[in-house]
Protein backbone atom coordinates (compact mmCIF):
# COMPACT_ATOMS: atom_id res chain seq x y z
CA UNK A 1 0.00 0.00 0.00
CA UNK A 2 1.58 3.59 -1.05
CA UNK A 3 1.40 6.25 1.18
CA UNK A 4 -1.82 8.02 -1.01
CA UNK A 5 -3.55 4.56 -0.33
CA UNK A 6 -2.71 4.87 3.28
CA UNK A 7 -4.28 8.71 3.24
CA UNK A 8 -7.10 7.45 1.51
CA UNK A 9 -7.88 4.95 3.70
CA UNK A 10 -7.49 6.90 7.04
CA UNK A 11 -9.70 9.66 5.20
CA UNK A 12 -11.95 6.75 4.29
CA UNK A 13 -12.25 5.73 8.18
CA UNK A 14 -12.80 9.31 9.37
CA UNK A 15 -15.32 9.65 6.45
CA UNK A 16 -17.00 6.19 8.09
CA UNK A 17 -17.43 7.49 11.58
CA UNK A 18 -18.60 10.50 10.55
CA UNK A 19 -21.07 9.30 8.35
CA UNK A 20 -22.53 6.93 11.38
CA UNK A 21 -23.08 9.70 13.35
CA UNK A 22 -24.44 12.57 10.98
CA UNK A 23 -25.66 10.20 7.77
CA UNK A 24 -24.19 9.99 4.19
CA UNK A 25 -26.04 12.81 3.34
CA UNK A 26 -24.57 14.92 5.77
CA UNK A 27 -21.17 13.97 4.76
CA UNK A 28 -20.03 16.56 2.49
CA UNK A 29 -15.97 16.93 1.33
CA UNK A 30 -16.12 20.15 2.77
CA UNK A 31 -17.72 18.42 6.44
CA UNK A 32 -14.46 15.92 5.71
CA UNK A 33 -12.05 18.60 4.91
CA UNK A 34 -12.79 20.13 8.23
CA UNK A 35 -12.50 16.81 10.42
CA UNK A 36 -9.47 15.68 8.26
CA UNK A 37 -7.38 19.06 7.82
CA UNK A 38 -7.25 17.72 4.10
CA UNK A 39 -8.09 20.63 1.13
CA UNK A 40 -11.20 20.68 -0.15
CA UNK A 41 -9.41 20.28 -3.73
CA UNK A 42 -7.44 17.18 -2.18
CA UNK A 43 -10.36 14.99 -1.38
CA UNK A 44 -11.83 15.80 -4.89
CA UNK A 45 -8.63 14.33 -6.23
CA UNK A 46 -9.37 11.19 -4.01
CA UNK A 47 -13.52 10.90 -4.77
CA UNK A 48 -14.43 13.11 -7.57
CA UNK A 49 -17.73 13.10 -6.44
CA UNK A 50 -20.31 13.11 -2.99
CA UNK A 51 -21.81 9.61 -4.46
CA UNK A 52 -18.19 8.02 -5.10
CA UNK A 53 -17.40 9.45 -1.89
CA UNK A 54 -20.07 7.90 -0.18
CA UNK A 55 -19.48 4.44 -1.87
CA UNK A 56 -16.23 4.42 -0.64
CA UNK A 57 -17.68 5.53 3.04
CA UNK A 58 -19.91 2.37 2.83
CA UNK A 59 -16.83 0.09 1.31
CA UNK A 60 -14.92 1.44 4.21
CA UNK A 61 -17.47 0.49 6.68
CA UNK A 62 -17.95 -2.85 5.00
CA UNK A 63 -14.18 -3.56 5.86
CA UNK A 64 -14.74 -1.99 9.40
CA UNK A 65 -17.78 -4.94 9.70
CA UNK A 66 -15.81 -7.79 8.16
CA UNK A 67 -13.03 -7.71 10.67
CA UNK A 68 -16.02 -6.95 13.77
CA UNK A 69 -18.40 -9.44 12.97
CA UNK A 70 -17.74 -11.87 10.38
CA UNK A 71 -14.52 -12.75 10.81
CA UNK A 72 -14.73 -13.69 14.40
CA UNK A 73 -17.83 -15.25 13.97
CA UNK A 74 -16.39 -18.00 11.65
CA UNK A 75 -13.92 -18.87 14.52
CA UNK A 76 -17.03 -20.77 15.95
CA UNK A 77 -17.68 -23.98 14.28
CA UNK A 78 -21.18 -24.02 12.08
CA UNK A 79 -24.56 -24.62 13.71
CA UNK A 80 -26.39 -22.80 16.43
CA UNK A 81 -23.30 -21.49 18.39
CA UNK A 82 -22.29 -19.69 15.23
CA UNK A 83 -25.77 -18.28 14.69
CA UNK A 84 -24.97 -16.94 18.27
CA UNK A 85 -21.90 -15.03 17.60
CA UNK A 86 -23.26 -13.76 15.04
CA UNK A 87 -25.86 -12.28 16.79
CA UNK A 88 -23.58 -11.14 19.66
CA UNK A 89 -20.72 -9.93 17.07
CA UNK A 90 -23.13 -7.69 15.27
CA UNK A 91 -24.30 -6.49 18.57
CA UNK A 92 -20.95 -5.58 19.94
CA UNK A 93 -20.36 -4.41 16.13
CA UNK A 94 -23.40 -1.86 16.68
CA UNK A 95 -22.68 -0.50 20.18
CA UNK A 96 -18.61 -0.80 21.13
CA UNK A 97 -16.51 -2.34 18.51
CA UNK A 98 -18.22 -0.33 15.61
CA UNK A 99 -18.73 3.46 14.45
CA UNK A 100 -19.47 6.06 17.25
CA UNK A 101 -23.16 6.56 15.73
CA UNK A 102 -23.76 3.11 15.57
CA UNK A 103 -24.92 0.66 12.63
CA UNK A 104 -23.58 2.81 9.42
CA UNK A 105 -25.49 0.54 7.58
CA UNK A 106 -29.28 0.86 9.29
CA UNK A 107 -28.66 5.02 9.01
CA UNK A 108 -28.01 4.63 5.22
CA UNK A 109 -30.77 2.23 4.32
CA UNK A 110 -33.40 4.95 5.38
CA UNK A 111 -31.62 7.93 3.83
CA UNK A 112 -30.77 6.20 0.42
CA UNK A 113 -34.43 4.55 -0.14
CA UNK A 114 -35.79 6.58 -1.59
CA UNK A 115 -32.13 8.01 -2.82
CA UNK A 116 -31.93 5.82 -6.78
CA UNK A 117 -27.99 6.19 -7.71
CA UNK A 118 -25.16 3.89 -7.25
CA UNK A 119 -24.62 4.53 -3.70
CA UNK A 120 -28.24 2.71 -3.09
CA UNK A 121 -27.30 -0.08 -5.14
CA UNK A 122 -24.07 -0.45 -3.26
CA UNK A 123 -26.17 -0.30 -0.53
CA UNK A 124 -28.47 -3.00 -1.35
CA UNK A 125 -25.76 -5.39 -2.63
CA UNK A 126 -24.04 -5.07 0.72
CA UNK A 127 -27.85 -5.92 2.82
CA UNK A 128 -28.60 -8.78 0.42
CA UNK A 129 -25.10 -10.45 0.98
CA UNK A 130 -25.30 -10.06 5.05
CA UNK A 131 -29.39 -11.57 4.35
CA UNK A 132 -27.79 -14.19 2.81
CA UNK A 133 -24.90 -14.78 4.96
CA UNK A 134 -27.29 -15.15 7.81
CA UNK A 135 -29.69 -17.43 5.82
CA UNK A 136 -26.38 -19.71 4.68
CA UNK A 137 -25.36 -19.72 8.81
CA UNK A 138 -29.08 -20.94 9.08
CA UNK A 139 -28.66 -23.16 6.62
CA UNK A 140 -25.38 -24.95 7.65
CA UNK A 141 -27.42 -25.11 11.22
CA UNK A 142 -29.89 -27.36 9.63
CA UNK A 143 -27.06 -29.62 8.08
CA UNK A 144 -25.77 -29.83 11.32
CA UNK A 145 -29.60 -30.85 12.84
CA UNK A 146 -29.04 -28.03 15.39
CA UNK A 147 -32.46 -26.59 13.95
CA UNK A 148 -35.34 -28.18 11.92
CA UNK A 149 -34.62 -29.54 8.36
CA UNK A 150 -38.15 -27.42 7.17
CA UNK A 151 -37.12 -24.29 8.08
CA UNK A 152 -37.18 -21.47 5.96
CA UNK A 153 -33.70 -19.80 6.00
CA UNK A 154 -34.62 -16.63 3.81
CA UNK A 155 -37.27 -15.99 6.81
CA UNK A 156 -35.07 -16.61 8.95
CA UNK A 157 -32.96 -13.84 7.80
CA UNK A 158 -35.09 -11.78 8.03
CA UNK A 159 -36.26 -12.38 11.19
CA UNK A 160 -33.08 -12.20 12.67
CA UNK A 161 -32.27 -9.15 10.66
CA UNK A 162 -35.56 -7.30 11.93
CA UNK A 163 -34.42 -8.05 15.73
CA UNK A 164 -31.28 -6.13 14.68
CA UNK A 165 -33.03 -3.12 13.84
CA UNK A 166 -35.28 -2.90 16.86
CA UNK A 167 -32.07 -3.33 19.28
CA UNK A 168 -30.68 -0.36 17.03
CA UNK A 169 -33.76 1.87 17.40
CA UNK A 170 -34.11 0.80 21.46
CA UNK A 171 -30.50 1.44 21.98
CA UNK A 172 -29.68 4.46 20.32
CA UNK A 173 -32.74 6.28 19.38
CA UNK A 174 -34.39 5.67 23.08
CA UNK A 175 -31.48 4.54 24.84
CA UNK A 176 -33.31 2.30 26.31
CA UNK A 177 -30.64 -0.01 28.85
CA UNK A 178 -32.93 -3.31 28.44
CA UNK A 179 -32.53 -3.34 24.69
CA UNK A 180 -30.13 -5.80 24.88
CA UNK A 181 -32.04 -7.89 26.79
CA UNK A 182 -34.66 -7.52 24.46
CA UNK A 183 -32.70 -8.44 21.81
CA UNK A 184 -31.64 -11.36 23.50
CA UNK A 185 -34.69 -12.54 24.31
CA UNK A 186 -36.53 -11.82 20.58
CA UNK A 187 -33.59 -13.82 19.57
CA UNK A 188 -33.90 -16.89 21.96
CA UNK A 189 -37.48 -17.33 21.15
CA UNK A 190 -36.52 -16.99 17.55
CA UNK A 191 -34.07 -20.11 17.73
CA UNK A 192 -36.49 -21.53 19.80
CA UNK A 193 -39.16 -21.60 17.52
CA UNK A 194 -35.72 -23.03 14.98
CA UNK A 195 -35.11 -25.97 16.91
CA UNK A 196 -36.29 -29.77 15.63
CA UNK A 197 -39.35 -30.96 17.17
CA UNK A 198 -38.38 -33.98 18.95
CA UNK A 199 -40.38 -37.61 18.13
CA UNK A 200 -43.41 -37.50 19.95
CA UNK A 201 -42.64 -40.77 22.06
CA UNK A 202 -44.61 -39.98 24.77
CA UNK A 203 -46.58 -37.71 26.42
CA UNK A 204 -44.05 -36.87 29.41
CA UNK A 205 -41.42 -36.29 25.80
CA UNK A 206 -43.93 -34.28 24.44
CA UNK A 207 -44.14 -31.46 27.43
CA UNK A 208 -40.48 -31.68 27.31
CA UNK A 209 -40.31 -30.49 24.00
CA UNK A 210 -37.82 -27.63 23.82
CA UNK A 211 -39.05 -24.12 22.96
CA UNK A 212 -42.50 -25.24 23.07
CA UNK A 213 -43.00 -23.85 26.95
CA UNK B 1 -59.03 27.43 12.04
CA UNK B 2 -58.24 31.28 10.38
CA UNK B 3 -56.61 31.63 6.86
CA UNK B 4 -53.09 31.56 8.24
CA UNK B 5 -53.76 28.17 10.00
CA UNK B 6 -55.28 26.65 7.08
CA UNK B 7 -51.95 27.99 4.93
CA UNK B 8 -49.31 26.66 7.99
CA UNK B 9 -51.17 23.41 8.12
CA UNK B 10 -50.66 22.77 4.31
CA UNK B 11 -47.30 24.06 4.17
CA UNK B 12 -46.83 20.91 6.89
CA UNK B 13 -48.04 18.39 4.72
CA UNK B 14 -46.01 18.86 2.43
CA UNK B 15 -42.80 19.42 4.45
CA UNK B 16 -44.08 16.04 6.13
CA UNK B 17 -44.32 14.43 2.45
CA UNK B 18 -40.85 15.61 1.81
CA UNK B 19 -38.92 14.71 4.98
CA UNK B 20 -40.26 11.29 3.92
CA UNK B 21 -38.71 11.02 1.38
CA UNK B 22 -35.39 13.01 1.87
CA UNK B 23 -34.99 12.99 5.38
CA UNK B 24 -35.87 15.84 8.32
CA UNK B 25 -32.17 16.86 7.86
CA UNK B 26 -32.40 17.23 4.22
CA UNK B 27 -35.50 19.55 5.06
CA UNK B 28 -34.68 23.45 5.05
CA UNK B 29 -36.67 26.34 4.76
CA UNK B 30 -35.13 26.63 1.33
CA UNK B 31 -36.56 23.17 0.27
CA UNK B 32 -39.71 23.88 1.50
CA UNK B 33 -39.06 27.16 0.19
CA UNK B 34 -39.56 25.71 -3.77
CA UNK B 35 -41.64 23.49 -3.04
CA UNK B 36 -44.53 25.26 -1.92
CA UNK B 37 -44.20 28.49 -4.20
CA UNK B 38 -43.64 30.41 -0.59
CA UNK B 39 -40.84 32.80 0.07
CA UNK B 40 -38.24 32.07 2.67
CA UNK B 41 -39.45 34.79 4.49
CA UNK B 42 -42.94 33.98 4.74
CA UNK B 43 -41.71 30.09 5.66
CA UNK B 44 -39.32 31.78 8.53
CA UNK B 45 -42.12 34.36 9.50
CA UNK B 46 -44.23 30.71 10.24
CA UNK B 47 -41.62 28.53 11.34
CA UNK B 48 -38.32 30.26 13.03
CA UNK B 49 -36.19 27.96 12.97
CA UNK B 50 -34.85 24.57 11.05
CA UNK B 51 -35.28 22.99 14.23
CA UNK B 52 -38.86 24.17 14.79
CA UNK B 53 -39.91 23.29 11.36
CA UNK B 54 -38.47 19.87 11.92
CA UNK B 55 -41.24 19.50 15.46
CA UNK B 56 -43.86 20.98 13.52
CA UNK B 57 -43.27 18.77 10.51
CA UNK B 58 -43.21 15.34 12.94
CA UNK B 59 -46.41 16.62 14.73
CA UNK B 60 -48.32 17.09 11.43
CA UNK B 61 -46.85 13.10 10.77
CA UNK B 62 -48.53 12.35 14.00
CA UNK B 63 -51.39 13.75 13.15
CA UNK B 64 -51.54 11.71 9.74
CA UNK B 65 -50.53 8.42 11.72
CA UNK B 66 -53.34 8.87 14.37
CA UNK B 67 -55.91 9.38 11.32
CA UNK B 68 -54.36 6.34 9.34
CA UNK B 69 -53.25 4.20 12.08
CA UNK B 70 -54.84 4.87 15.76
CA UNK B 71 -58.15 6.38 14.72
CA UNK B 72 -59.40 2.80 12.65
CA UNK B 73 -57.83 0.55 14.99
CA UNK B 74 -59.92 1.27 17.92
CA UNK B 75 -61.98 0.84 15.77
CA UNK B 76 -61.77 -3.18 15.77
CA UNK B 77 -62.80 -4.44 19.61
CA UNK B 78 -60.09 -5.03 22.23
CA UNK B 79 -58.72 -8.69 22.02
CA UNK B 80 -56.08 -10.64 20.06
CA UNK B 81 -58.07 -8.37 16.66
CA UNK B 82 -57.41 -5.28 17.43
CA UNK B 83 -53.84 -6.30 17.64
CA UNK B 84 -54.08 -7.48 14.48
CA UNK B 85 -56.00 -4.09 13.34
CA UNK B 86 -53.21 -2.16 14.89
CA UNK B 87 -50.40 -4.44 12.69
CA UNK B 88 -52.45 -4.29 9.12
CA UNK B 89 -53.21 -0.48 9.72
CA UNK B 90 -49.33 0.15 10.68
CA UNK B 91 -48.24 -1.70 7.51
CA UNK B 92 -50.99 0.26 5.56
CA UNK B 93 -49.75 3.72 6.91
CA UNK B 94 -45.92 2.48 5.72
CA UNK B 95 -47.01 1.70 2.40
CA UNK B 96 -50.06 3.09 0.21
CA UNK B 97 -51.77 5.12 3.05
CA UNK B 98 -48.87 6.99 4.72
CA UNK B 99 -46.44 9.30 2.73
CA UNK B 100 -44.37 8.75 0.29
CA UNK B 101 -41.50 8.26 1.58
CA UNK B 102 -42.82 5.61 3.68
CA UNK B 103 -42.74 6.27 7.69
CA UNK B 104 -41.39 9.89 8.48
CA UNK B 105 -40.77 8.54 12.13
CA UNK B 106 -38.30 5.36 11.37
CA UNK B 107 -36.31 7.67 9.18
CA UNK B 108 -36.19 10.45 11.65
CA UNK B 109 -35.26 8.01 14.28
CA UNK B 110 -31.49 7.62 12.63
CA UNK B 111 -31.53 10.56 11.76
CA UNK B 112 -31.75 12.16 14.98
CA UNK B 113 -30.65 9.61 17.28
CA UNK B 114 -26.91 11.16 17.18
CA UNK B 115 -28.33 15.01 17.55
CA UNK B 116 -29.38 16.34 20.93
CA UNK B 117 -32.35 18.88 20.52
CA UNK B 118 -36.10 19.54 21.58
CA UNK B 119 -36.74 17.34 18.02
CA UNK B 120 -34.72 14.53 19.33
CA UNK B 121 -36.34 15.17 22.40
CA UNK B 122 -40.16 15.03 20.70
CA UNK B 123 -39.32 12.64 18.39
CA UNK B 124 -38.39 10.18 21.71
CA UNK B 125 -41.81 11.03 23.48
CA UNK B 126 -44.12 10.30 20.60
CA UNK B 127 -41.86 6.51 20.01
CA UNK B 128 -42.45 6.09 23.50
CA UNK B 129 -46.15 6.70 23.21
CA UNK B 130 -46.05 4.51 20.47
CA UNK B 131 -44.50 1.51 22.24
CA UNK B 132 -46.84 2.12 24.72
CA UNK B 133 -49.54 2.07 22.79
CA UNK B 134 -48.37 -1.39 21.73
CA UNK B 135 -48.31 -3.24 25.20
CA UNK B 136 -51.70 -1.52 26.63
CA UNK B 137 -53.47 -2.80 23.68
CA UNK B 138 -51.48 -6.46 24.32
CA UNK B 139 -52.25 -6.02 28.00
CA UNK B 140 -56.14 -5.49 27.23
CA UNK B 141 -55.79 -8.80 25.09
CA UNK B 142 -54.51 -10.50 27.90
CA UNK B 143 -57.67 -8.96 29.96
CA UNK B 144 -59.54 -10.72 27.69
CA UNK B 145 -57.76 -13.76 27.85
CA UNK B 146 -56.48 -13.89 24.17
CA UNK B 147 -53.73 -13.70 25.06
CA UNK B 148 -51.53 -15.49 28.18
CA UNK B 149 -51.55 -14.18 31.58
CA UNK B 150 -47.61 -13.95 31.96
CA UNK B 151 -47.44 -11.86 28.66
CA UNK B 152 -44.53 -9.23 29.36
CA UNK B 153 -46.22 -6.26 27.68
CA UNK B 154 -43.13 -4.24 26.81
CA UNK B 155 -41.37 -6.99 25.29
CA UNK B 156 -44.50 -7.81 23.36
CA UNK B 157 -44.19 -3.78 21.88
CA UNK B 158 -40.24 -4.18 21.66
CA UNK B 159 -40.49 -7.18 19.47
CA UNK B 160 -43.71 -6.00 17.31
CA UNK B 161 -42.18 -2.71 16.68
CA UNK B 162 -38.65 -4.72 15.70
CA UNK B 163 -41.17 -6.70 13.37
CA UNK B 164 -42.25 -2.97 11.52
CA UNK B 165 -38.21 -1.87 11.41
CA UNK B 166 -38.04 -5.45 9.35
CA UNK B 167 -40.37 -5.04 6.88
CA UNK B 168 -39.73 -1.26 6.37
CA UNK B 169 -36.34 -1.90 5.16
CA UNK B 170 -37.16 -5.20 3.10
CA UNK B 171 -40.09 -3.28 1.66
CA UNK B 172 -38.26 0.25 1.30
CA UNK B 173 -34.44 -0.65 0.36
CA UNK B 174 -35.06 -3.99 -0.75
CA UNK B 175 -37.66 -3.86 -2.73
CA UNK B 176 -38.33 -7.27 -1.35
CA UNK B 177 -41.92 -8.55 -3.04
CA UNK B 178 -42.31 -11.23 -0.07
CA UNK B 179 -41.68 -7.75 2.65
CA UNK B 180 -45.70 -8.23 3.78
CA UNK B 181 -45.42 -11.99 3.81
CA UNK B 182 -42.57 -11.80 6.14
CA UNK B 183 -43.77 -9.52 8.47
CA UNK B 184 -47.14 -11.16 8.65
CA UNK B 185 -45.25 -14.57 9.22
CA UNK B 186 -43.27 -13.30 11.97
CA UNK B 187 -46.20 -11.31 13.54
CA UNK B 188 -47.96 -14.41 13.59
CA UNK B 189 -44.99 -16.29 15.60
CA UNK B 190 -45.13 -13.15 18.11
CA UNK B 191 -48.91 -13.72 18.66
CA UNK B 192 -48.78 -17.99 18.61
CA UNK B 193 -46.21 -17.56 21.23
CA UNK B 194 -47.86 -14.85 22.82
CA UNK B 195 -51.16 -17.03 23.36
CA UNK B 196 -52.82 -18.73 26.73
CA UNK B 197 -51.12 -22.36 26.94
CA UNK B 198 -54.26 -24.62 27.31
CA UNK B 199 -54.29 -27.22 30.16
CA UNK B 200 -52.71 -30.00 29.02
CA UNK B 201 -55.68 -32.56 29.63
CA UNK B 202 -54.72 -35.13 27.50
CA UNK B 203 -51.97 -36.09 24.75
CA UNK B 204 -54.19 -35.34 22.39
CA UNK B 205 -55.43 -32.18 24.00
CA UNK B 206 -51.60 -31.34 23.80
CA UNK B 207 -50.98 -31.95 20.71
CA UNK B 208 -53.84 -29.43 19.18
CA UNK B 209 -52.55 -26.61 21.39
CA UNK B 210 -52.56 -23.84 19.09
CA UNK B 211 -49.54 -22.38 17.67
CA UNK B 212 -46.97 -25.35 18.95
CA UNK B 213 -46.88 -27.17 15.70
Amino acid sequence: MDKGDRTKEAILEESANLASLMGLNGLTIGTLASHTGMSKSGLFRHFGSKEQLQIDTLKSGIDRFTQTVIQPTLKTPRGIGRLRALFDHWLAWATDQGLPGGCLFIAASVELDDQPGTARDYLVATQRQWLDLIATTARKAIATADLRSDLDGDQFAHEFNAILLGFHQASRLMRDPRAVDRARAQFERLLRDALPLRAPASPARLQQTPGHE
